[in-house]
Order: structure tokens, then C-alpha cells, then sequence
């Protein structure tokens, strides 16, 4: 993408997200018709309408492009480009009303995603990563970040238990032990507090393409190290069942760490 | 309190929040300063700040009054008002950035809790809770809650496995087996949510008094059951080392089912 195209797009992206906080927003502060998926995970009717509508936008305007996202899986159309959205990362918080859920949205160019969008529509924030560019709609970074090279002194996160294999879970807790605290919950917003600066280190494991995808141009945009637990570079594989883990941190050494404690 | 007094100590309350709020949202979003208490929780200058602050301001308007708080301890003259304050309540989530954390502040009367406030600077949201009154600020109720009273079908949360102990932890970790979902972190948010219907059941152990006493005037002003794992009332023992453990539910049925487990 040039400089033009990457105001086209970010500027759709906008749209989009503006688009879809109408529909998640009238959900949140509602009785909310809550259903179970196979998987266990929940998913509400805002979910999908919201999932529908940007759907319905992104095949008016890129008639070509693929398209997966969590509820409708994948259209192919042979693509180089494929958009990857998850209206409402975070559903349980979604369900339950606290406000750290956001809508994702991204575009990948051959399997990479090169362009990323986290909304967080209770919290009215709003960022978009591309190359070394980073846009945050009303919401401050944290000031005077000290940097952190140790695991003893970092703060870690992940959103739950639930999300980890049995051996994972076992590696993660042995690692945490190491920390100097660390938070359960959060989902997509854990990786935007990385960068911020409140958290060191986000693991996750069981992830799915439209949980993580569009954060990683966000992440990279502030040089955060974003790999998956053998320290390779994460892609977008065309699939809705691949499952993703994830090492977020700032600093070399505690990711690093981070993957000798999970391999 | 007659309702002239509830007034005025609802305005000072809300003069107390204000003043607390400069203070922590500048701590908010800045690089703290952090330490570690011999407990392993964390505190900042901004809740000892805030604290000293609400101190003062107490002290001046009723100089005869006893004061309980979590870091600066219990000022007792002998009275049967105590104030109990915590300037920042959910001190981790204060320090990764998630706005969930809450300023509580009460009054009690011999030992029982009769206005209490619950104040989230970073989400714009204020509760005051007295007799059957509970003022909400800039925050919205659920629309249509549709009752739950079965165990099966509750959405059940606790801030984390860190604060049970390990008899209780397993207890809490059986019940949440036959929840229908379970959400951990949360702290004093966590109690609003089941006023907002967006919980079903929280349970919690190792509370001091200052994370639980100020939140149960709000509880109670709209019929959430709220009392310890014994099936008996809260209130206050008049010293900083208490510990509490809690069972909070809309629906009776689901809070008898809690205690059992828990039991």
C-alpha cells in the first residue's frame, strides 16, 4: 500500500468500526439473547448482525477480496487480500457487562496482515497500526514508561485458563510464578495495555486467526515482539479452524523468557 | 439518617469521590510508582495520596468519627460512625491500565454499612446505595433482565484464584463447574455488574472490610442477597485484619446453591 491507499483503507476501516459500534453498543446495555456455541464460547445475536453488516459493506466495495470471520467463516474468492474480522472479541465481557470488549478488523495481503483495527466501542477508543504508524483515538498512552527487561519485575497477562491446553496451562503457571503480577481477563485489550505500557507480557494460546490477526499491525506499528511460541512469525493460515499462540512483549529478553518457559 | 442527612452525606460523599478522582486519574495514566506490600498486593502514591486526602477532609467535617482504610489503618475515637474508605479498589487493574477499579467509600453505624458509594473514575460511572435508593450516575441498567435462578444458567465471577484459600478454591472451583460461564478479575466492578444484571453470583474470600463493606447499601438497595459463606450478614469488626468471604446474588435460589458449595 502507498501512502493514498492507506488513507482509503484506514479511512473504510473507520467506517466500518463505526458501523458495527451502532449494533454492539444497542447490545451491550440490553437483555442480551445469549447462545452457546459447540466450542462452549458464547455468542449473542449482535455478534452476527454486526458480522452480516460488515460483511455486506466489505464485498460491496472489494467484491474480490476474501473474507473470515468468526460467525459466517470463510468466502474465498482466490484473493491475494483477505479481511479478518471478529465484531465482538471478548464476548463473555460483552455478556456480562464490563466494557473491555472490542470489534477487530484487518487486512492481510498474502496471509499477512498488513493493516490493523482494535475498537473498543464502551470504552469510545479506538486504534488503527500500519507500518511504523500507530493512530489511538481518545485514549492516552501511559507517560514516562520505564522499561522493563525482567521477567522478576513485569506484569503479565492472559484472559483465562479456559483458553490454554492442560501442558499449557502448566508452562504458563510455572512462568507467571517467575512474575512480579499478573491478571487474568481482558482478551483483545491485554495486547493495547502492552502497548501502553501496563502489562510486559501477554500469552495465549488456543487463539483463533480473527482473535489475533488484527492486533499484530497495531503491535508492530510501537515495536512490540509479537511471535507465536516457537518464536515464528504468525500468518494468517485460510482456515476458520487453525489455532494460534501468541508471545506479546515489549522487550527481548522477557520474550525470550517467555518462550523458554512455554516450549 | 433522616432524609435530610441522607442528602448531606450523599453531597459530602460525592465531594470525597471528586476529590480522590483528580487524584488517581492522574496516577491513571502515567508511569507509577509501585510497590509491593508484605502481602504481595500492590499500592501506589496515588492511593496513599488519595487516602491522606479523604482523611483530612473527614477528620475536619467530623472530627468525632472513626476512620478504617486499607493503608493508613483504623483511626478510632470511640464512635459509632466509622467511615471506611479505599481509594483504589482492583489497585492491579489501576496499574495495567483496565479502567475497572473503584474508589469505596461508606459510612457505618455500629458496624453496619448504611451508605455506601462505589466511584470509577476511568469509566465516568458513580453508585450511591441507602435504604432502598441506589443513584447511579452516567451508567445504564440493563434493559429487560430476565431473571436467572438456576445455578446452570448463571454467569458466575471472582477477581481471582490468588485470593481463596486453597480449601476454598477448590470448593469455588467445583461450583463453577456447574455455572454456565465463569469471568475471573473484576474486583468492586464485578458487584455492579450483578445490580446491572450482567452477573448472576460472585463469591469472593480474603476480603478486608474497606473491599466489601462501602459495596453492600448498594447491594442491598436493590435486593442483592449479600452475606458471608456462613448464610449470615456482613458487617464491620472494628479492626484493619478481618478477612471476609462473600456470596453475592440476585436470585435466592442461586445464593443458597453458592453457600452449599461453599460450605
Amino acid at each position: 500500500m502507498n501512502e493514498a491507499e492507506f488513507i482509503e483503507i484506514s479511512d473504510f476501516m473507520n467506517l466500518l468500526a463505526d458501523r458495527s459500534k451502532v449494533i454492539t453498543l444497542e447490545g451491550f446495555n440490553s437483555n442480551l439473547t445469549l447462545k452457546v456455541k459447540d466450542d462452549g464460547s458464547p455468542v449473542t445475536d449482535y455478534d452476527i448482525n454486526s458480522e452480516k453488516t460488515l460483511r455486506e459493506i466489505i464485498s460491496a466495495k472489494f467484491p474480490n477480496h476474501n473474507i473470515i470471520a468468526e460467525e459466517m467463516g470463510f468466502t474465498s474468492n482466490n484473493s491475494d487480500y483477505t479481511w479478518i474480522i471478529d465484531p465482538i472479541d471478548g464476548t463473555r465481557s460483552y455478556v456480562i457487562g464490563r466494557p473491555l470488549w472490542g470489534t477487530l478488523i484487518s487486512l492481510a495481503f498474502k496471509g499477512e496482515p498488513i493493516i490493523g483495527m482494535a475498537d473498543f466501542p464502551a470504552l469510545d477508543e479506538r486504534w488503527i497500526g500500519y507500518k511504523n504508524k500507530c493512530l489511538l483515538n481518545n485514549a492516552a498512552f501511559k507517560k514516562n514508561y520505564k522499561s522493563i527487561t525482567s521477567i522478576s519485575e513485569a506484569t503479565v497477562g492472559s484472559t483465562g485458563p479456559h483458553l490454554f491446553s492442560e501442558i499449557g496451562k502448566q508452562k504458563y503457571e510455572t512462568l507467571i510464578k517467575k512474575a512480579k503480577y499478573h491478571v487474568w481477563s481482558g482478551d483483545c485489550h491485554n495486547y493495547c495495555l502492552v502497548i501502553k505500557g501496563g502489562l510486559d507480557l501477554v500469552v495465549e494460546e488456543g487463539l483463533s486467526s480473527y482473535d489475533i490477526l488484527p492486533l499484530i499491525p497495531i503491535l508492530k506499528s510501537k515495536d512490540i515482539i509479537v511471535t507465536d511460541w516457537k518464536s515464528k512469525k504468525i500468518n494468517l493460515k485460510n482456515d476458520l479452524f487453525s489455532k494460534y499462540s501468541v508471545v506479546v512483549a515489549r522487550d527481548k529478553n522477557i520474550h525470550d523468557t517467555a518462550i523458554n518457559y512455554m516450549n
